[in-house]
């Protein structure tokens, strides 16, 4: 940059974050959750494999520009590194079961892992490099995003836009740039940063590839960038920054605050994982109706009508119109229901991903259940702030049962157990993977930290050609 | 896409058009024309390759994913189709001398000619059949992006967020994607679609990237439309589509208005093509101090003043800051300094590329009379609508001497003749190639429709290995 540049502040300050972080002087209970977020991810990608839209990606993303040298989760495929970065995002967010910070509502490992998975392995880098730069990517996010919501009024996806950033400051990391370097590697990426929410409209695919365009992207940026090719030096803050033209909103000097923050509190403790495969809006009804089932023993039978009691701003997205809720056509739409989660998890005592299958769509006990459930304002609920919920059950014997989960497990303030995180691992994993595999792929992850080289956790979850 | 998705309209039309443009009922002025623009941009390109930027792009681009079969422009690199295109995007553009479309202020060429070269090269396709999808890009581009400057009001670079569409539907239509696949590779590559003006702030290379960026985005969006991955229905009208989101714009009822004309009246012919290598803005007085010099055959010594007569809004951006304007440190400086450019028209009785060489900004000659150069305002300027330009030159020996080009050459309403974009070509290509090769690229160029073979084009343009 020239001497009478605009001052880099974010950029600089970020650049300097991402190559000063020493996993050393990470506290102990970051460094062991973001090994647990590493194991979702690869455990959620490892399920989506075996769907279509994971299945017409590879061969799609396969095709353009053949082999290379960078390994796929789950699948034998070696491709050019931003082809295995974008097909392993796609295939982490596919199922809308990978982790989410709250505060910016970014699915910060969809993008971060697979950058550094492809730029990490290019370099031969150890685990614990590789994890440190992975923090980079999720410290950064968490910070860039977190403006209250903005990027989905104005119809982007921050899981995309945001997620492009902290990829760069993570595989630029892992790819050797210098301060300048990692600079103008920002400033780079903000020419490449998309992701439109059109996709809500229509229940179109583009919302999975998001986060692995935007670690694709990233590669090319820090690419670029290593070749002395150079970016603006005000991506944030600046006049044509981030936040002006994307969102039309003088965001730099907040974001300067939040990176305040940097190295000293820790937004990885803060990252949400998915208890089910469903809207985080579900979550809390789908463990009261399980609850209520194991405590009482009920069967179907038993059921006479169902309410779920939920504050009147979550009801558009998953309680109406009523019609449909209840009788979903699609994985995608089951998602949404709250009626369907709740009966689906009455009739077969848990919630997994088996439970969006095209055989419980069609189950008649299910959407028998379904169809008695109906809902009703719940204006103590402490929502948004988290995701409560009630289900209250009326038995055929006349018995009125309830079951209040004040705050969703997952959010911020009850984050799963890493049992619970191993337990959701290994459910997914075992999908598509032997016992022995999915144990050995455990073990790798937990204990990434101290593993000599990162291409010991990709032969963990690679197949075999 | 299901029977109750929102009605596609702009991009079912777009689709429709993409797939049903037949060369032969075609106007024969708009291919020639066509044919004429395809020949600017391979002579920028070339002319491109010799400069710093272009080399540093190769070797970033070069390196993601090593060699394929699509060429590039000027060099024997073979490279997969999306670095081909995107470094041929970049080479197209890198200059700033590249074609403009004026009501949407789209550098159309660069990323029309780079996706029509990689996918119709891929596909075996003949020249017409090239011809024909790059004019869909150029078609599209100007309806699509023609907003009355809202892309640059916001900070987006229409160029990179505009050029991404019409690519797409010339990348999809040389791919082979019906009439399904080309509507959902719209909605993909809305997800893609990017181009920040912050590089404004501080000159960085960013500006460069972004028709090769959208022409490698748009082969992307074909690939994964091909392969059966949906995109919504609605990229341009939608709720978070390309309007509402990028510019806070309910543009999309304008947009089908604007689509009426397609194929019946051609945006091609009213596609700008810059006569010299210098802001846009600076075009007409460059004419008019070559006129001056000519007729009165004018040496530097003769000179006594020179006044620039500039519309008031156009002296912030080629007049203003005086000190900085007459003594430019870099040659993208230069471009956007009136007083260089009439300075060193009169000087050397030209204003080529190499007149934005370092000797000639260090030249003291030219220095001296640009510290002589003066602007007053002229309110009967036809700006914006054209770009006018007045030089008046005070003789040593008394006389007062006057030239107005009252329309600017290259805009619409007063293209430049075949005549002068071959001789502008030559100039360019004649840089990097011997002569025989100049009127073998411009013979094969200005025959494209004849073509058997796309890749007899290919062949004129790129390098021995």
């Amino acid at each position: 940059m020239s001497p009478d540049s605009p001052r880099a502040e974010c950029a600089h300050r970020l650049a300097g974050f991402a190559l000063g972080l020493d996993l050393r002087r990470v506290p102990a209970p970051v460094i062991e959750r973001a090994c647990l977020h590493v194991l979702d991810a690869l455990g959620v990608a490892l399920a989506a494999t075996g769907y279509a839209f994971a299945e017409r990606s590879r061969q799609a993303i396969g095709g353009l520009a053949g082999r290379g040298d960078s390994p796929v989760i789950g699948w034998p495929d070696r491709l050019p590194m931003r082809d295995a970065a974008w097909l392993n995002g796609l295939l982490i967010h596919g199922l809308d079961y990978d982790d989410t910070h709250g505060p910016s509502i970014v699915h910060a490992s969809a993008s971060a892992l697979p950058a550094v998975l492809a730029a990490g392995l290019a370099r031969g880098v150890s685990g614990g490099h590789a994890l440190a730069a992975y923090l980079v990517a999720m410290e950064a996010d968490a910070r860039i995003g977190a403006v209250d919501g903005r990027f989905q009024k104005q119809g982007f996806h921050p899981t995309g836009v945001v997620g492009a950033f902290g990829a760069t400051l993570a595989a630029g990391r892992l790819m050797g740039l210098d301060f300048q370097g990692l600079s103008h590697a920002q400033g780079i990426v903000l020419s490449m940063a998309s992701g439109s929410l059109q996709f809500l409209e229509d229940g179109a695919w583009t919302k999975r590839m998001h986060p692995g365009w935007a670690a694709s992207a990233a590669l090319q940026a820090g690419a670029l960038a290593a070749g002395g090719f150079t970016g603006p030096a005000q991506p944030y803050e600046g006049r044509y920054g981030l936040y002006r033209t994307y969102l039309g909103y003088d965001g730099g000097e907040a974001l300067g605050q939040r990176l305040e923050s940097l190295g000293e509190s820790w937004e990885m403790l803060r990252v949400g994982i998915k208890p089910y495969p469903v809207c985080h809006f579900n979550h809390a009804f789908a463990d009261a109706a399980l609850a209520l089932r194991a405590e009482h023993g009920l069967v179907p039978g038993d059921i006479e009508r169902i309410t779920v009691r939920i504050h009147p701003e979550q009801v558009p997205v998953v309680c109406e119109p009523v019609a449909a809720k209840c009788r979903p056509r699609t994985d995608y739409e089951a998602k949404f229901s709250v009626q369907f989660v709740v009966a689906a998890a009455l009739a077969r005592g848990r919630f997994t991903l088996d439970e969006l299958e095209p055989d419980v769509l069609a189950d008649e006990t299910v959407l028998a259940l379904a169809a008695r459930c109906g809902y009703e304002a719940d204006p103590t609920s402490a929502y948004p702030q988290v995701f409560p919920g009630e289900v209250v059950i009326e038995t055929r014997d006349g018995r009125r049962l309830a079951h209040r989960e004040a705050v969703n497990r997952g959010a911020d303030g009850r984050p799963l157990s890493a049992a619970e995180i191993i337990a959701k691992f290994e459910d997914n994993a075992a999908r598509i993977m032997p016992d022995a595999a999915v144990d050995e792929l455990r073990e790798r992850t937990l204990n990434l930290p101290a593993l000599d080289s990162l291409a010991d956790l990709a032969e963990a979850f690679t197949a075999e050609p």
